[in-house]
């Protein structure tokens, strides 16, 4: 396949936009393969902060990144992205590069406990204002759930208005596929 | 900025999918910027088909390849893109791994000459049954001129109907710009 499908097209996003010694969040740490990949990506004097309300998510997270020696790179949270404002240190506004959000529910868990427009906003609208500037949000959008396709719309309402003189927003999808493909909104810090 | 214009996008898309001694069609020749693109992917033992209807079009194409001595490599048509399936010689079917569109009308002309919903879906399906496994056709979706959102509805309608089992169908757009940004619909044959 030459053209790139989301999840690589989204990691390919990162990979332009957080360097080694950076700063970057995973807002919904999940199983933690996001959190690896972005505790790889900025190094051994980088930071990750890692959010998710969900405890087997931490534990999760945390026995992989202890696998891969990546732990001591990651301050993770127990709690919902909608705080990562207050969570984060002020030192660190300003500085974030990348961010990455995997809407929807934690696979192989309870698929009652998802993801919702209202803390997903404004967990988006805190990690922008913590951009630097050409730091990118990626933000993989799975639809297909109960519940997803509403969060999907309110959420496209969100960031279609947002000021083109301070954000790039892009939509990158497959748009001929069955069974609800998760798509991607990138939000790059003009 | 860290995440591609549409426009360098699609040309990405190109640089991998077109290789050295490869053959490739500009659909919209228009002034002969993506002629002239295509031209020196496929390089000297190459070849580019190169499509127009407007003979000023065919003219500035035509003198723009001659200054950057790639003529030789392009074969233009004064002639609608829909007649691409027999203007292009049988032998080359299978074998092309790169289209550009550059739908909506020439710049620095007549607005009235449009390209239109029939013939661009003609031409894709010509081009798409000429492409081989990996081949990319670009279109990039001018939308804001009269007759261009009848052109992008009817376009979108046809694409996101091929089917995903012959077929990558990727949309890439910008969403929260002003006055009608273009965007790219990519395809892929599988």
């Amino acid at each position: 396949m030459n053209m790139l499908p989301v999840i690589p097209f989204a990691h390919s996003l990162m990979e332009i936009a957080v360097k080694k010694g950076g700063f970057a969040i995973d807002a919904t740490a999940g199983n933690g393969h996001d959190t690896v990949f972005l505790a790889k990506l900025v190094g051994d004097s980088g930071k990750v902060f890692a959010f998710d309300i969900q405890p087997e998510a931490v534990i999760r997270t945390k026995e992989r990144l202890q696998k891969e020696r990546l732990d001591t790179r990651v301050e993770l949270f127990r709690t919902g992205h909608e705080h990562a404002g207050e969570c984060i240190p002020a030192g660190y506004h300003g500085k974030i590069s990348g961010a990455i959000f995997n809407l929807g529910y934690l696979p192989n868990s309870d698929k009652s406990v998802i993801t919702r427009p209202e803390t997903t906003i404004a967990a988006v609208e805190q990690i922008f204002a913590m951009l630097e500037t050409g730091g990118v949000i990626a933000i993989v959008v799975y639809h297909g759930h109960e519940g997803g396709a509403f969060e999907r719309d309110r959420l496209l309402e969100y960031v279609k208005k947002l000021d083109q003189k301070q954000a790039h927003v892009l939509q990158y999808g497959f748009i001929n596929q069955e069974n609800h493909p998760p798509f991607l909104i990138a939000i790059e810090k003009r």
